[in-house]
């Protein structure tokens, strides 16, 4: 295989994590939006164990043990783990103390929690240690894998949480990249205005990845545990073309495609270049837990939509939003010479959505993120 | 604080990794001794688990937990988890059988395992993931933190291992880099020929340490779990001044003090840098297990010394092993000089083996190490 050949090869079937590290381009800086997902999910995840979790009878040897997977580096992985903790906590008190009597005395001790942070084992796991709460009221360990392979032990874990990463396809669907076929997506980065077969390259790829996921998942979590999923998607019935996160990526593919035009960059590595993300609908994910049939979706709502400016020009937040989101896999396609064409494929962004404020707005306002809870059913 | 005295208090307090990466410096490329160990330890561990390990008495939920404390970035740490799996695999088949006969037919499926590789925050993780062996047949976590602290929920671990790590101290004992203190080791980097007062400050961190290790263990690990422990120490009733390590490290002290004679290095950065490894005795071991009262000692032994050659020079292969060691700790206290001072460090201390054979030999061929079995016991 020639380096170039390898290059695609490791492109496609590689992982793209955040920006690592905590310098101003960095994710753990430029996560604002996401962190807005987390908070919308807290109330609901809070309500959710609430209702749905069964503390006592799922946690045997009293550890209670939670994953967040796709977690990169902080901090919204510690804010998500701590709400997660603190329902956990709460419930079990309550159940202690249900009708104001105190019951089953001698196992009045709160379990101990154990926290697992998956990624890939490019993420950047030393500034994950590092960063990890001094405070934290949880033994912590990190896992180093694809979620959409098995990770854990059977039946060893109470708690999988995962926000804004079952959105990232495993890899880019083959086809799509592949001169020879018929769903070669030349001079696009994304599936929103393409050919039908490359939309269909994408689907049956979200296909397969959630099969394995749910299929992994349903072995690791203890019947009667939960998964609680923030996604990126798209609401019921909209077509992917106006699906504002869709309608982002083919904004951006036009500026790398006028890029190329004036030279700045290769035409040929732009044909090659597809993000490999699939934005679900909430129907959809019901369908993928109806044929693995293992979980019973308990919650499945829209989050509301935060975009957090902080004081910010808004184009400028949006392009930092997505720098840190390309940077990883930009970098594994473009080489060495990943900041130039980021630099100024942000700036060409920036601009368009300055030129065209309702078009700005349509994309930070109206991103559609979702939120589903499903709980492992004992099997008849 | 200032910024020297920042970094002396990072210097005394901090962690000291193996060099990181997989360069011809590394620990990775460099540790082919403590492989030896590795190996040596090999045999008494299968050996240990098949007489002293109750499998399926232990585990419950069918999943068995390893951890290896102080694991460092490979391949030894994967080496020694491979070993401990297969045992236990051999010992869990031998009962399933024992007498020819298969019992409990509906149990009969192995253990699952899960292997937690601890080391500081300031181990390169990253490095470890991306070398996992793609064909292990364990779930694998990454801990960051000392394992002078808890670490792992109660009750947790069913085997715990570490191999030349517990023979480093948490931190540099205070009283010997304070000038105003009558343990100040000027001129020195290490103990074995310093005033009575220095060898006390080591020896009281020493028992510290090893109570805080023991007591976080004991909590960690269940009743008739396993620790097995590969240790560089000593000979009983073996002065200090006599250990070959010790005498390394005297070596590498007059070296350093040559160099700062000659103003190659401050002579007050050598004053303040101390090697934080006290080399203990097994029974030194015993009376800390003693002291502590949770653990029996199922086996102590010496284990045979190997030092790998693979061909090349013996005082090469010396000064690469202590080089890849020194690394860290130097770094840390000598700052960004410290590839050339490390350099020229090791030139003169290869020289000096080279000048005086019988004192290479000495410190090569006899380098003490022994491996020690403790015994989770149930409390009366």
């Amino acid at each position: 295989m020639g380096e170039e050949q390898q290059r695609e090869e490791r492109w496609r079937t590689e992982a793209y994590p955040m920006k690592g590290g905590d310098g101003m381009d960095s994710y753990a800086n430029n996560s604002s939006y996401q962190r807005g997902g987390v908070d919308a999910a807290k109330k609901v995840i809070i309500e959710a164990v609430g209702e749905k979790l069964d503390v006592k009878s799922i946690v045997s040897s009293n550890i209670f043990r939670i994953a967040d997977l796709g977690c990169s580096v902080g901090p919204n992985t510690f804010f998500a783990v701590e709400s997660i903790i603190n329902a956990v906590q709460s419930k079990w008190q309550y159940d202690q103390y249900q009708g104001g009597v105190l019951h089953d005395l001698d196992h009045h001790v709160c379990p101990e929690f154990q926290v697992f942070f998956n990624d890939h084992s490019s993420n950047d796991f030393n500034t994950l240690f590092t960063s990890l709460p001094p405070d934290r009221q949880y033994f912590a360990a990190g896992v180093a894998g694809s979620f959409y392979c098995r990770l854990f032990p059977s039946a060893s874990l109470h708690f999988v949480h995962s926000s804004y990463a079952i959105n990232w396809l495993s890899q880019v669907p083959k086809p799509i990249i592949d001169k020879s076929s018929a769903a070669w997506n030349k001079g696009k980065i994304h599936y929103s205005n393409s050919k039908d077969v490359v939309v269909e390259a994408y689907e049956v790829q979200y296909s397969e990845d959630m099969e394995c996921f749910l299929h992994a998942r349903a072995q690791e979590v203890v019947f009667g545990g939960l998964i609680a999923l923030v996604i990126a998607g798209r609401p019921n019935g909209m077509p992917h073309s106006q699906n504002p996160q869709n309608i982002t990526f083919e904004l951006m593919g036009s500026c790398l495609m006028d890029m190329a035009k004036k030279g700045k960059v290769s035409e040929e590595k732009v044909d090659s270049f597809n993000i490999p993300m699939y934005l679900m609908s909430p129907q959809e994910l019901e369908a993928a837990v109806d044929r693995n049939g293992y979980f019973r979706i308990e919650r499945l709502e829209d989050l509301p939509n935060v975009l957090q400016l902080g004081g910010r020009p808004k184009s400028e937040v949006i392009s930092s939003h997505w720098r840190a989101i390309m940077h990883g896999m930009m970098e594994v396609h473009f080489g060495r010479d990943v900041v130039i064409i980021l630099d100024e494929l942000l700036e060409l962004f920036r601009k368009k959505l300055e030129e065209d404020l309702s078009l700005m707005d349509s994309i930070s306002d109206t991103l559609y993120t979702f939120f589903a809870l499903l709980k492992r059913q004992a099997m008849e």
